[in-house]
């Protein structure tokens, strides 16, 4: 096992009205500002659930959060943030939205010239608004982690810090219940690629570690399809498996003391940035290409995972990590997402762009060991036409 | 699931060379009071790389805490805490002295009358002084969270307060290398039962929470005897498992959400209060007894645990949970823990004292649904005769 240092201060409150907690959570002499994305949490009874508990606080609003939520619109909330003196953010929706709420709570505080620089510079900061969050999304595991995504102009760039980690985060699984089958199949792949990304890589004895993963890796490839089925889609145990998976998976407690690979983030984001395909759809697309192109690196997890996850014991070595990776991939299609380029009419002729911008980012050395060169980035995209 | 509230923000400092952490986890202007047991500490090089790492520190010292820490030992510390203005605690040792660090923390800064009432009348406080761990000993997972028990004349008395959760918990594991075979043999059989308490109830499709538990009990299971075997007990690896898996059993996140039993523990408790038994062997005795008394009750957990920790998938039903429980008492046998009254020298006669001392404690409705009794309590010792 590796040495590591692990903390995850996040509170979660976990189930059927939940959301009532916000008002215990957040001092009662804090200026709130919501921040959520489109509007939906307004369809499905999120936003009063949230207005309701909220009724002794002094608070406001700051809609708009899109999907790959963009530097220019967060930056708009500074004004509101300025004006009102807001004091708190509370971020009420999926992934995008709390890592937006991320962004405008360093950048409400920050200290140097540009609030760019905390993305385009990696540039520290030693402040932040406190965030709570109210999720209705269950994917990225953005709720209980520091990290945040950011986009301007076609790059999308990632910052961390401790400082915007939610201190409390509200996990209601029948808030899910009206998300659409597409965000459904896009946050249990999320999960899932997240956990592979800590997983697959090269043992290092880490018993604890691997076994939590593969629980993590066996619920959702159970609870997931259940998800979309029109028998067991409104299981609200169904919902609360995958809830918790999501948030598990990315923690910072899988991963912790264990190599980390994560090449299958660095190239789908290069799929988001050029054409727009959403995150998850490019984590289906890239993985089962990098197993196959890393078996050799990654044999003796692939053949665990093979057995411990999917129980795939007979057969010779090879054809068990075949076994594993086509049950993979037919779990990503149960989950309705592509696991091909050629599923989003994407071809050959994309291939040259999507590794320019692989360099242009700084891409040259990815995976556990920092091996995969722009070539084998090549080769995985190829494998996966 | 059940709905859970769940935080642990105890940072976790893991792997070899790690102590020296503490040098920068504790505040520079700190008047720091380190406590620790009977002194092995000096043995095993662990206080000379706490003195090392402290050198900048302005410290004190406070030992002698024993096994099962007493009230009247821990009440010492108060005088040193008062004379130096002691306001943070750095706990070196096992579970007892993390313990014994939580109530002088909780005593130094109490309002009340009697620190005792923390105990006794349940009475809650406001304020505790900080406390760090250095952990020698995995067992009971104090390290990372807020429980203690502390005894006075003869009474075991538990309390529990985030106020005296660690702050952070260096786990080392060379630190154990120079533990007992007896030391680490209750060691690993105390964290099993932990996990144990919190998975062997009934179904509520907790599904993250059950695989986490399993692995949990798979990772004891395995490198458990590996800590005792000749040729395999100074494996690092082996070592750091077994930590690792001792502090997840214990820091709130497997039980979070799913019913827990502690039967086997408060029933434990009672033989180490009249008789002097280590808290793991009276645990080792207890849970086969729990497991065949209470068969019906927790049939569907049982056959889950014979299949998923054991895989043991032939037989009947019944057939297979005999199965589990007598492979439960070898591994306990294999940790070289007795399972039997007998094994410590009680027997028949012995039960109408501890079903009193039971009676007294308000130990009437134990296990996850409060219905064992007192007479099903005899019945238990009974079984474990």
């Amino acid at each position: 096992m590796l040495n590591f240092n692990f903390q995850n201060p996040t509170k979660i409150n976990f189930g059927p009205e939940e959301i009532k907690t916000i008002s215990k959570e957040i001092p009662l002499d804090a200026r709130v500002l919501i921040v959520y994305g489109g509007g939906s949490i307004k369809g499905n009874g999120v936003y009063q659930q949230v207005i309701d508990a909220l009724k002794e606080h002094t608070y406001f609003e700051f809609s708009g959060i899109e999907p790959n939520p963009t530097y220019d619109t967060l930056m708009k909330a500074q004004t509101i943030i300025k004006a009102e003196k807001i004091d708190y953010l509370l971020a009420v929706g999926g992934g995008s939205v709390v890592d937006g709420a991320k962004f405008i709570a360093a950048a409400a505080l920050f200290e140097g010239d540009d609030p760019w620089d905390i993305l385009a510079k990696q540039q520290t900061f030693t402040k932040a608004l406190p965030i709570g969050a109210v999720l209705t999304l269950p994917a990225t595991g953005s709720e209980s982690n520091g990290n945040s995504v950011v986009t301007r102009n076609g790059n999308k760039l990632p910052f961390s810090s401790p400082l915007v980690r939610p201190l409390f985060a509200v996990l209601d699984p029948g808030v899910t219940l009206s998300l659409s089958d597409r965000q459904i199949g896009n946050g249990v792949v999320d999960a899932f690629v997240h956990t592979i990304e800590q997983y697959l890589t090269y043992n290092v004895n880490g018993k604890v570690q691997d076994r939590f993963s593969e629980g993590l890796l066996q619920t959702l490839i159970e609870e997931g399809p259940k998800a979309l089925a029109p028998e067991t889609k409104d299981d609200l145990d169904v919902r609360a498996n995958i809830m918790w998976s999501a948030t598990m998976a990315l923690n910072g407690l899988i991963g912790a003391g264990v190599p980390q690979d994560w090449s299958t983030h660095m190239i789908g984001h290069e799929l988001t940035g050029a054409f727009g395909i959403d995150h998850a759809r490019t984590l289906s697309i890239v993985l089962p290409a990098v197993m196959k192109v890393r078996r050799e690196q990654k044999r003796e997890k692939l053949l665990q995972y093979a057995s411990r996850v999917w129980q795939i014991n007979e057969g010779d070595d090879n054809t068990r990590i075949d076994q594993a990776i086509r049950l993979t991939e037919q779990f990503f299609e149960k989950m309705q997402v592509p696991t091909r380029l050629s599923d989003v009419n994407l071809g050959s002729s994309d291939l040259d762009l999507l590794v320019e911008r692989l360099a242009q980012h700084g891409m040259t050395a990815l995976g556990e060991k920092g091996d995969i060169t722009l070539d084998i980035s090549r080769e995985i995209l190829t494998q996966a036409l």
